[in-house]
């Protein structure tokens, strides 16, 4: 199919896409902004309508043991493998309507497109409505990607509890009429060695298309994370006059120290070409103890790093920890930097990457290269070895708010070139 | 009087010395530490104790308005100006014993031991129990002695409130005993250009004499301070995954970024010898919004200067805007530093430390010039511009806490000092 047929195809689904986003808007608004708690009515009802749209649009219907939803397309050879369309359908407490679900209404609106105009993959092709990605609901992410691909940790079903209802995510999934017990048991609903590919459409959760005024991003890769969530810095709370420098233990300006190393880093990295971020989020003096005239005997912080380089996150797990013994030394102060939690980096398939390019260049659509700084689905497919890649449609304001703004023109530009990249796999 | 016979007799005195002490510890101690608040029990007792003291030693005892209390020994020619040997009576909550209460005791004990030995001084020689130095009670330092000699700020009488009570300075002076109407009407108690000296023996608040094994030290100067109680940084929260370094605004960064700036102008300064120290108290995120995975949108701080040169206190204000300035450009955040704060450093006449180095020298007392980092009553008779020293007691464990730890051995010989500089003032 040529790429002017493919995108009449896309355009003349608009209203298909436009009438989930509205339908989805309508049902799950709280009155400040979007809620589809994972596992929780709003992203139950999102499950239903999409299952419901794909029924009307003829696609076969199918759901896993965690809930997940697929709407199939099948292939003319139920030999060959499976493409996967996925993303969420959840969303954070007063998030907006577009993270998550736009990735699913894409797959529809594609399929829908091409199937309108006959076409037939050779292999089945899914939409996947993904439960549970946000990890605000249970502090765990990608549970049903990772259920359907058998890579969820064992603990996870009865470990982890929503901190609003106090309840385990097996009680959680029963509820929605999951089955946690399959789940444990296996198989996984996907094998990764049948998939031929996972795409995944997300919102841009950064301003950087927005600024370039470009629609579309081809996302590089997908940063790991390097996390320090409870860090502790102690020094020796005493009088600030009478304290000479040789003798005190400031945990403020230790802190300050090790984060002016850890933005030295940053520089180097920036000067090198190697992806790194580093955030503390938490710096905090002892709100009970601190006072103007005191020295601060204590700090509390947490740091988020972040790479699209695993070796280099590794790296940093010794640099960090070095940087600490160094100013502790010097300031005669103790880190205790606590647990190290890590994520792989998600790596994205350049031969899929080269065919988003070309096709976005077919198509017309302005399209750069960008990374992902957050983290998606995407990564649990790519950890498992499937073939994977992300699109990025343009979006203001950021994500996880009200006010997210994704113009539907944008989206339905990233649509085509999906449907495109289905037409033309290689 | 020679340097022995003066020692003799100070040291002929101890027990009077330990006596108070021991009567002050048992009737202020608060179960944990000594309490003796500003217009509180525990300094009235004080009050009430030392003048009973110098009654029974034959000392002339005055009140003034503010309820400072004098014992004198009257000088031989009523025309000469009056030596003044003061210090504070009240303490911090669960503090310790000898926090200004050691003052007032040495010179008791040091006028004791002249007039036992049937000395009589030129212009007459007061030891003055000084009322609220302790701005942890009413916020605002030297109440006591800048009541006496007529530079309290006006609104203080009204404006401040003991937090514990909420009852204004003057409603607590009036409980005592005191005359507040007569504090705002004036004229002082004290005629600055009346008086000769004004000496104060202290506990090192620091470790330095303790760890350098020397009991006394003579003071340099009293160091000023330059303060922001209460700065505000203003970044922007966002989730640290989707927004690229160039779009940041974190608070985070930029404070402790202000923070080392500061320790290198530490580092400057002790290269060339400008008396400096900051101490960054409070540092803290803001603990209803912040998270390991949201870059910090705001930063509340506060900032202590400390210098023996004013002009340099001076140069702070002016650098540590600027510094705030240039941070705040290129972080992208926004600086509020909010009001600052001033107190001038004392400054400590070079003719009394010249006679106290050459009066330890004669008594064989180990003794070194060392600067005060914190604040004391002394810096309100030097800013009224009488002639005014200061000598530090070695004391381990710091002040402000029950674990003040002075040997009454160095006490002594600080006292020996004080009396031999009282017969020997030129």
């Amino acid at each position: 199919m040529d790429s002017e047929t493919i995108a009449a195809a896309v355009q003349a689904r608009r209203p298909l896409a436009e009438g989930l986003f509205d339908t989805l808007r309508a049902e799950t608004f709280d009155g400040v902004g979007i809620t589809r708690a994972s596992y929780g009515p709003g992203e139950q009802f999102a499950h239903e309508l999409l299952r419901r749209t794909g029924d009307e649009l003829g696609l076969e219907i199918a759901t896993d043991a965690a809930g997940n939803s697929y709407m199939t397309l099948p292939g003319r050879d139920r030999g060959a493998k499976r493409t996967v369309i996925g993303s969420h359908l959840d969303s954070v407490a007063q998030g907006g309507n577009f993270d998550g679900a736009a990735g699913v209404i894409a797959g529809v609106a594609a399929l829908a497109a091409l199937a309108d105009r006959g076409w037939r993959p050779d292999g089945a092709v899914s939409v996947m409505g993904i439960r549970a990605e946000e990890s605000a609901w249970f502090g765990v992410s990608y549970i049903g990607s990772r259920s359907a691909l058998g890579t969820l940790p064992e603990n996870a079903l009865d470990d982890a509890r929503r901190p609003d209802t106090g309840r385990t995510l097996a009680e959680h999934m029963t509820e929605c009429g999951a089955d946690p017990a399959s789940v444990r048991r296996g198989p996984p609903h996907l094998d990764a060695e049948r998939l031929r590919a996972y795409l995944e459409l997300h919102i841009e959760q950064g301003p950087v298309l927005d600024e370039l005024q470009i629609p579309v991003g081809v996302v590089t890769g997908i940063r790991g994370n390097l996390r320090v969530p409870a860090a502790t810095c102690v020094g020796e709370y005493s009088h600030c006059g009478g304290v000479p420098r040789s003798h005190r233990r400031d945990a403020a300006i230790a802190v300050s120290e090790l984060v002016m190393g850890l933005d030295r880093i940053w520089d180097e990295c920036e000067s090198r070409g190697q992806d790194f971020a580093f955030t503390v989020g938490r710096f905090a003096t002892d709100a009970k103890r601190h006072a103007m005239t005191i020295i601060a005997g204590q700090v509390d912080f947490s740091v988020d790093m972040r790479s699209l380089d695993s070796g280099f996150l590794d790296e940093m797990e010794a640099r960090i920890q070095e940087m600490a013994m160094e100013i502790a030394a010097k300031r005669r102060v103790r880190f205790d930097l606590g647990r190290f939690t890590r994520a792989a980096p998600g790596i994205l398939d350049e031969g899929i990457k080269a065919r988003m390019r070309a096709g976005a260049a077919e198509l017309g659509i302005p399209a750069i290269d960008i990374p992902s700084g957050a983290s998606h689905d995407a990564a649990a497919f790519a950890a498992a070895g499937v073939p994977t890649a992300m699109l990025f449609v343009r979006n203001a304001n950021g994500s996880h708010n009200p006010d997210e703004a994704m113009e539907i023109d944008d989206f339905m530009r990233g649509v085509e070139l999906l449907a495109w990249y289905l037409a033309n796999p290689a």
